[in-house]
């Protein structure tokens, strides 16, 4: 048997290895774009979105009788096939291509549609029964089909990765707050000591940060929901029924769970994908979330001795070979170090999104390439940050307790007890001599050692109710 | 009478001009960053900000028993002056000093300050009847005040500017969309002639654009909406009334219109400005369709007869001094360029945004400025392009009729009547001998001109429910 | 025999497949760092670098009395099977770990030694008779090791992919713009029509541009060529040998045939990599002309018929089904992606590289990984450029001609034989009357056909010589 | 006499101001981009760039007969005035223009020609004796004479501002570096205590960067050097002597001291301004050492108890009003945020370097006042950073020797005394017991206090060739 066989396309034949379901197009793919195939072939969540993509187009197709019921039938299955996971070999096309996807869309084709005829019995390559463009590709474009599964592709790995990943984070640290909610401890403006904070407080303005972050991105969904299918080849759907694409979004929708629907102008659809800016954006705003926390908790755990040294972190591999207690902030640096590829991921977006003309954008394989580079990132990064750091983040009491000790800004409570400018010369007289405010307190003798203690409650000044 | 008095701060004495409201701190601000003053000085919408905060403040303070009626009253009265405008001389300072804007906050308070005493009756730099500290800025910190200011300059210079801007020329373009309906023309992908679409069609997916560029803008209100007043120094409210911050929001937004109320999280209102990074990501995402829409205009104005020239714009300015009809695109060229710089805006927001410690982000005064700089260019182009360009955008009909009629793609038109392969070969052989799509078709025999006269109407392939 | 092997580090016991050279650190990091890890695994040309930076570091020990004869022979035995490419399987690290690269550095080192032990006949494992950190590891320090690694690798790429690539990119037009020196055109600016220059002169500008580009990058090379080796951990050198910088900086010259040299501030060498954010930046600059050459290759290949038109490019794949001549621009589409992605990279880079603190920056990986990347993309994309679209770019003679002879602009020409005026006059008639300049010139007798003919010689219009 | 006077140009009439001296194409341009009018007006530096070229240009055009005497004369006259800025307020126009500056162009030629009409004599407007177009703008068009005129103000900014700011800022903190040379104190990596380095070593990296990023600008210098002046409306020099751009590169290099000289490539140096991207990419790097400069000096600076507190800096305003001490980084704050703002002005400068399209970039004043912008701020911020901050740097001796005293990575120095393994044991058990590594050291009677005292000297470990 031969390792080859002959795939035909409107430019004529091409030699294709003899098992491989794809087709003319996709060899010539292959030839004319060798541009990063090391790292940059599409992965699982991008072809399950075509596969899905053309299952719910055959459906709809079947329906509107625009496809007879046994090519559908096969389509379907094939496209299951594609769906699962099963034919992701024969998917090599890679980001860097026409800049409509068109490649990708007929690879999608392609492929089920010879792995349809060898489910029929039938010769791979001879477009029988099941042709890649009149059935598979039967009313569409690539220009509405790949966009289609870009958004199908972003939606459900927003939904299986990042939002699994960071609130499970945000659940984590949002119980590290409960738990630390009386801890009082240094607050600190300019990175300067400043009036005290619950580390509850601290902590919990990450979750709140988090939150929002979670919720921009949430907010890009309905703007995903919108598909372009329907618009074909210029936003008109020439050559689709007229019903074509809100039945396929409909069968999108059934198949993932997500509310897809057609988009109401496919013109715009076509030659913009602002849903997917709005999207990268939104992940950026979450990726400097993410870039504060951890760098606020490699600083409060820096040290050991001569930092800040208020939090610990766990040790999860030798940090120096002599010296116990240098623990490297090796997660945090993991996560910020993802947060500045996501902030360069969504300017290479935000660029190509400027970058349509006519009736096309032909940037769409970068903008949802760099989305889900961004998503992956921030979802891995996040579990390892939770699982390897933030579970194990601890006060470390008894610096808390010294720093806070030493924090002259506590004086600001004894204000209402002996008068601003008694208190202010408390403070004067800790800090030229470098002792703590109750020795120069008492040393002045404004107040008691008793009064001190009773008037000093820095957990007080961490709640706006007892003011 | 002397050209100067002495004002005070806790750091001594500083001369200040006479005729000067500002005080100490504004004054050793102005020594100490002498940086952009020719052209970073805080305008217009900040002043008022801080002038409606600051009355809103004083309202608040005097109903919690705070503040004693008369300098509550004449704070109110000075603010006033402050929020009308008539005292923005007396705002010297620019963009780039403290991090917090503690200085700008302060230049507020010396000024409200002074201006009530001299109501008063008072002597300027006594801070009698009316303190800087303790009763203009009572309550308040300026960690709290300042971003609590940039929210709402940020919201009102979007509702008095942007919105009406943008909207006005979406109106205009939807106008022409519709007037232009039926209008059929060459649709273009990849840069490449294809199906044709109406004029309408291609100018709504503009409009479409510009409407999804203005929901984004939109939905990025609420979290601007939310005030960090209320928090003080680190997020805590310490020495503010705790019912401080609800009151100061609720005024703010009687005084507005716009429903402002205090952040839920003030640790997080401090510490990330991440409502006010979304902004900024919208005003780049509006941008980008902008760009877009400026970038199809001229290319289709583009000729007068080597370029596409389906559309002709106004000729504002003399292109050529010999040549008449070349009209430079120079509306489109202002839009993109500004453009392009809130592009670059964008990008020192969403940095400044990810680089806050602990209790504050110290880069409010350059996110504000260049979320405010992007609004007031974005509404100028907006306005600018309108007048000066979308008014007079018309379709150059011959040209486009031109283009039309010798478009190969129009023979998917002949499809479902002579079937593709015949079709094709009309188009082959016109594409080969440089002809018509009539003339070969002719020539081939496979129509007559009746019925080419009837089956080549280029206004159903734009049309889905005709298909 | 097991399956696994106990390896070991300062923190205990790991177990590590029987089959892998990594040790306990590797097999610590794969535990703690599952971040991309299907696309972000070291490849080929870093891995490559380490080995030369093991066997640079190896011989200078040896030869400074630090490393005894053995161990050096096994340890550069080994290295040159890293270098090789040999042991790529044993390197599973991701970008996304410690900022530092640390571990990386610590799995090359634990590589080579369990390889050196094998080749001594020793045990996995033991240390013996090469212990990873005491011998392989020697007078080093992560940070100062993969800064050195970063530079050896993308001097290495640079002068491997880039510099061929675009060189022969380069030179392929320049011939197209020697092939074309005297055939005039239509000029275009602000996408008007203008005054002629020749398609050499057009071609030529790409070639000035990709030639600046490259020389950008160039002027990056003497940055790159500084090494951090020699600083060990903070800068200082403390632990290795006085000479051992500049000793293994000449060995890795000697290797690599690049002139590498000890950095004269190992301090700044550590904590900032500005020669890799400028490397970025060039490779932005010569990404941006990459970008303008794609872009009016793809509009002068606009149409076929109602668009520019004047070029016509290779057609590697199906345009459209039905109709021929329509070329979509596949390979301008794939490079412009590319030139955004490398834009996105910089803004990781540059980003990146202002984050350091003290005596590190701790994003080092991602700042390596971007700048390979888009040498990787930005080489792909111009040898895949240059092979299925630049080598076939030809003139469309008639429609270059066509678009000449109704360029207005020509009038020109005709200013000093006839005078302004009048040649102002013969282009206004032909504009208002859709003529061409010839007819409007004689229908006006300002001259005669004769006249016309030798007067009207656009390609002088394009030499300033002949002025 | 009227208000008002009649300016005319090749569209018709326009009334302009009386006393101003611009003409018809300026006063539309006021019309046509009311666009950021209060903070876009072209400066003093932009204005000075125009006149230098305007006088040079003449005097190239007299030198080879294209320019009578006289008129020359009046020129250069009157470009004289514009040099020296005694016409600022006769230049009223906007960063956003058409794309080509020539609107800013014919600024300069309308506001010279009737400057010198006046010098003459003659009428305002009569454009006799001198013609805007046919004397001041002879041999020239905008798109070859603004990009002169944006590399000439860009230069000479750069010399003027910026190399003498960061110049004396470098000089400034080397002086501090040479000071400190001895001081030893803790080094920090990954944020944690690392072993020791001095304080002269530290600040030295932060001299070392900032010399890397001055050099880097000045490389930049070469491409900036290269005029388009001479390629007049495509770049093949029609309408100018074929000598005209080389004489008035000559006469703009001996007017302004710099090399300056007609671009070998017109065609190039019109349609793209890779030199400008370079140049602002440079100035990014720059900002980026600047950055990290300020933040260690911050962190250095955090405190004064609770942070690392190892530097102190000026007190230039109040921090806290109650409390001393507590000395807000202001200067930090400041230059940090003018670095972000330098990033995101490069951000613009590069994506417009990007859009050329065919023989004209037509974002040329979006990218020179970009450029403009960031020389200005990084000149102003490092001006202000030096006086009010760098000069006051000083150590906090105590606080040093209290770090660097309890830092137990000095436990290294003991490791060639007493072993390795010795010395990991001392340093277990005093983080263990949160001891001194003295008192671990003694305790365990490793060795005795003299010999402590004799063989813990952290300076040695500071200086590699006492290793």
């Amino acid at each position: 048997m031969s390792q080859h066989r002959t795939e035909t396309d409107s430019m004529g034949a091409v030699d294709v290895a003899a098992d491989r379901y794809w087709g003319a197009q996709t060899q010539r793919s292959i030839h004319n774009f060798p541009i990063g195939v090391d790292r940059f072939r599409w992965q699982r969540p991008v072809i399950r979105a075509l596969g899905l993509l053309k299952r719910a187009a055959a459906e709809a197709n079947a329906e509107l009788g625009e496809l007879a019921a046994e090519p559908a039938r096969l389509i379907v299955a094939a496209a299951d096939e594609v769906i699962a996971g099963k034919l992701d070999d024969h998917f090599p096309l890679v980001v860097f291509q026409t800049g409509s996807g068109t490649q990708s869309n007929m690879n999608a084709n392609e492929v089920i549609a010879n792995r349809a005829i060898e489910l029929a019995g039938g010769t791979l390559g001879s477009k029988q029964p099941v042709h890649p463009n009149d059935h598979v590709n039967r009313g569409q474009s690539s220009n509405d089909t790949f966009p289609t599964a870009m958004h199908i592709t972003v939606v459900e790995e927003l939904a299986r990765r990042l939002f699994p990943a960071v609130g499970q984070l945000r659940d984590v640290l949002a119980d590290k707050a409960a738990q630390h909610a009386g801890l009082v401890k240094t607050g600190r403006t300019h990175l300067q000591d400043a009036t005290p904070i619950t580390l509850g407080q601290e902590i919990g303005a990450w979750v709140a940060q988090l939150d929002f972050g979670l919720a921009t991105v949430q907010s890009a969904l309905p703007g995903l929901y919108d598909l372009a299918i329907g618009g074909t080849a210029v936003g008109t759907g020439l050559n689709a029924h007229p019903q074509f694409g809100d039945r396929t979004a409909a069968h999108i929708a059934k198949l993932t769970g997500h509310p897809f629907r057609a988009a109401a102008d496919k013109f715009f659809a076509l030659s913009a994908h602002d849903a997917l800016v709005n999207t990268s954006a939104a992940l950026r705003t979450l990726a400097g979330g993410l870039m504060k926390m951890a760098n606020d908790v490699r600083w409060l755990a820096s040290g050991p001795r001569c930092g800040i040294g208020e939090l610990t972190i766990p040790e999860n591999e030798p940090g120096s070979s002599i010296m116990p207690g240098k623990v490297n902030p090796t997660q945090c640096e993991a996560m910020t170090m993802v947060c500045v590829q996501v902030y360069g991921n969504d300017a290479a977006v935000a660029f190509a999104g400027s970058q349509g003309n006519f009736q096309l954008n032909v940037y769409k394989p970068v903008m949802v390439h760099n989305v889900l580079e961004s998503i992956t990132l921030l979802s891995d990064a996040c579990d390892a940050f939770r699982e390897h750091c933030a579970i194990g983040i601890a006060p470390a009491l008894a610096r808390i307790n010294e720093n806070l000790d030493k924090n002259l800004m506590l004086v600001t409570a004894l204000n209402r007890h002996i008068g601003y400018d008694r208190a202010a010369e408390i403070a004067k007289k800790a800090h030229k001599e470098g002792t703590t405010l109750k020795a120069a307190a008492l040393a002045l003798a404004y107040l008691t050692e008793q009064q001190y203690a009773e008037w000093m409650v820095p957990l007080e000044m961490t709640r706006p109710s007892t003011n």
